[in-house]
C-alpha cells in the first residue's frame, strides 16, 4: 500500500498531518456544510489547526463547477495563499475532487491533503490522483492527474453516515473484488447488514487494491482502466439523472453499470453465465436498479460519446473474464450495448414487481 | 537542448508534426485573430491539417481568462474531442499559455504542440511547461506545469512582427545572458538594429539556456528561479498597467524589472557598480523606461505580495553576483526595494528629458 495512506485508529491523530501544518505558510481547509458541522469538530483539535481558514461549499455535484473554482481561487488569492500554503480537503468525493483540482492549479500547484469523510471517498476518490470538476452536466471533464500529498483514513467518520452513502461506497468496494480479488468479492457479499461495523474492516483491502493498480499505471494508459469497470455506463447514467434533476449516488450508478458490463462480458463469451447470474443476484438484492428504468437508451448514447475513456469513436469498456479478472480496452457496438441495456432494464422491472 | 525543440529552416515543414497529426483522433488549432490571418496560412499546408477545427480567441491578455477557458473546453467537448485528440497552439505567449492549460486539463490532459509565432514565445513562453491563465488582473495565478509534446520554432514568422514585439522578446533574451552567459549578453547588446536579421541567429542560444535550466529543475524548486530575474517587479508592473488599462509588453516590463533587480544586487554588495552601470546603459538605450514613472510604489506592493515566488510573506528576488551569474531566493525588504524603485524612476525621468 502506497505510503501516502495513513489509517487512523480509535482517535483522530496524525503526527504527519501536524508536521505538514507546521511546515505550511498558511493552512486552508475545504469543507462542505455537512462536513463543517459533523466532521470538522473532530479534526479541529489537531495541533496548528486553530489558525486555519475555512473554505465552505455546498454539498453535492453542483459544487464541482467552474464558478465555484473561480470563487475558491479568488478566496485563496485574497487570503494571501502562496506556493507554501497547504489545502486540506475534508469531505466526500466532491470535496476531494474539487479541492484536488483547486490545489493542483493554484499558482501551478500547492500541496494538498485529503481527509475523506465518506466511504466512497475513502475507498476511491481520495486517492489515485484523479482531480477534477464537471463541465455543465458532463462529469469530470476538466481536471488533472495529481496525487494528494497524504490521505488520512479515519473510518469512525462513517458512524454518522446515512445508509445510502454507505451503500454508495460499498458499490465501489464490490468493484474492487470483481476486477481483482474473488475472495474479497465473496467476503464482501457475505456481510449480513450494511453497517459501519461490518464494512469498516474491509476498507483497508479496497485501498490496497486501488493503490496497487494506480501505482502500476498512474495515468491510465492500461491496467488502471480496469478500475473503470461499471463506470462507462455508470457515469452516463449518473450524468443523465443529474441533468433530469433526479440525481443518484455514484456507487448506485456504478452498481448498475457493473451489471451492464457483466452482461456484455457474458454475451461476448468471456464471463460464464453462472458468474454473471451470481453478480446479478448479489447486486440486485443490495442495490435498487430502478434508476435504469426511467432512462431511454438513446439518451445515454450521447453521454457515452463524451466518456474520457473512449478513443476514435469506439465505446471502450472494461469487461470481466471471470470474477476477479478484468480486461480493459474492450470495444462494444451500440447494438451489443442496447441488448445488455434491455436485459438489465427487464431485471430492474422484475425487481420492482417483487419488491 | 531538449529534444522537444525542432528548429525549422527556410520552409515550414516538420515530419514530427505530420506524424502527430496522423496519430491523433482529431486535431484542433488554437489561434488568435492575428495568427489566424498571418501565420495559419503558412502552417495550413502541413499534411493532415486540412481537417482541423480552428479555435479562435482575441489577441491579448484578456483571452487568458476563465471565461475563455470555459468556452474552449465546451467547444472541445461539443466537437467530440477525446483523450487521443491533439491541440496545436499557434501564436504568441497568450496562445501557448492558454492552450497549454486547456490541453493539460481537458479530460485530465490531452497532447499539445506549441508553434510560437512571436519572439517572446519562441525564446520563453512556448517551452518549460508553464501553462496558465490570469485571475482577474493577477497574471498566471491559475495553471499547471506541463511541457508541450513538441515545440516548432520557425523564425521566419518573425519577419512580419512589429518592432515593439521583437523588442519584447529581446528583453527575455538579454535576461538569458545576464543570468547565465556573459558572452551572450555582450553579443546581444552589440547588435546594431533590432531586426529579424540580427536577432534570428541568437534564438537558438536562448532556447538552449532556458532548456538547460528547466531540465535541471522543472518545478522551480531552485535553479529555475533564476529565470525569474526581472520578473518579480516586472510582473507587478505589468499587472498594474493592465489594471490601469495602459497595458505594456511583457519584455518591456521585464527590462525595467531587470534594472530594479540589478540595482538591488549592487546595493546588497553583490553586483559591481561597473556592471550595474553597463546594464543600465544597455537597457535604457534599448527600452523605454517610462512605464515606471506613472506608477506609485505603494500600488506595486500589493501586486508583489501575490507573486507566486514568495514564501512566508518575504519578497523573493533573483539577483546577480555578476553579469552571467544569478542567485535565487534573495529576500529584499520593502525599504531596499523602494530605494531601488526611486533610483530607476529617476533614471527613467532623466531618459525622458534626454529623449
Amino acid at each position: 500500500m502506497s505510503n501516502i495512506f495513513h489509517l487512523l485508529n480509535n482517535k483522530f491523530y496524525s503526527p504527519q498531518l501536524e508536521e505538514e501544518i507546521a511546515l505550511a505558510s498558511k493552512v486552508f481547509v475545504l469543507v462542505d456544510s455537512n462536513t463543517l458541522e459533523h466532521v470538522w469538530p473532530i479534526v479541529a483539535s489537531t495541533a496548528g489547526l486553530n489558525q486555519v481558514e475555512i473554505l465552505e461549499v455546498e454539498p453535492g455535484e453542483e459544487s464541482k463547477s467552474l464558478e465555484i473554482c473561480h470563487h475558491l481561487w479568488a478566496s485563496l488569492l485574497e487570503s494571501g495563499a502562496n506556493r507554501s500554503s497547504l489545502l486540506i480537503n475534508l469531505g466526500g468525493g466532491v470535496v476531494t475532487d474539487l479541492g484536488g483540482f483547486i490545489a493542483s492549479t493554484f499558482k501551478r500547484g500547492i500541496k494538498f491533503i485529503n481527509i475523506p469523510s465518506s466511504l466512497l471517498a475513502m475507498v476511491d476518490a481520495s486517492s489515485g490522483g484523479k482531480t477534477g470538476i464537471n463541465l455543465g452536466h458532463s462529469k469530470n471533464q476538466i481536471g488533472v492527474f495529481n496525487e494528494a500529498h497524504l490521505v488520512l483514513i479515519f473510518s469512525d467518520f462513517l458512524k454518522t453516515l446515512p445508509l445510502e452513502h454507505l451503500r454508495s461506497g460499498y458499490g465501489e468496494m464490490l468493484k474492487h473484488g470483481l476486477i481483482q480479488d474473488k475472495k474479497y468479492w465473496t467476503d464482501l457479499t457475505n456481510i449480513k447488514t450494511l453497517s459501519f461495523e461490518e464494512i469498516g474492516p474491509f476498507i483497508k483491502r479496497s485501498i490496497e487494491i486501488k493503490s496497487e493498480v494506480v501505482t502500476a499505471d498512474p495515468f491510465e494508459k492500461g491496467l488502471r482502466k480496469t478500475l473503470n469497470f461499471g463506470h462507462t455506463f455508470g457515469h452516463a447514467l449518473e450524468s443523465k439523472h443529474w441533468e433530469n434533476e433526479t440525481p443518484i449516488l455514484h456507487g448506485d450508478a456504478v452498481a448498475i453499470g457493473m451489471l451492464i458490463a457483466a452482461e456484455l462480458s457474458t454475451r461476448k463469451g468471456m464471463l460464464s453465465k453462472e458468474e454473471n447470474r451470481e453478480i446479478q443476484l448479489e447486486i440486485s438484492t443490495k442495490f435498487s436498479l430502478s434508476p435504469i428504468i426511467s432512462i431511454k437508451f438513446d439518451d445515454l448514447i450521447k453521454e457515452l460519446k463524451n466518456d474520457k475513456k473512449n478513443t476514435n469513436d469506439k465505446i471502450n469498456f472494461t469487461l470481466l473474464n471471470s470474477i476477479g479478472e478484468a480486461v480493459y480496452d474492450q470495444h462494444c457496438s451500440y447494438e451489443e450495448l442496447e441488448i445488455a441495456f434491455d436485459v438489465i432494464t427487464k431485471l430492474a422491472e422484475n425487481n420492482e414487481l417483487l419488491a
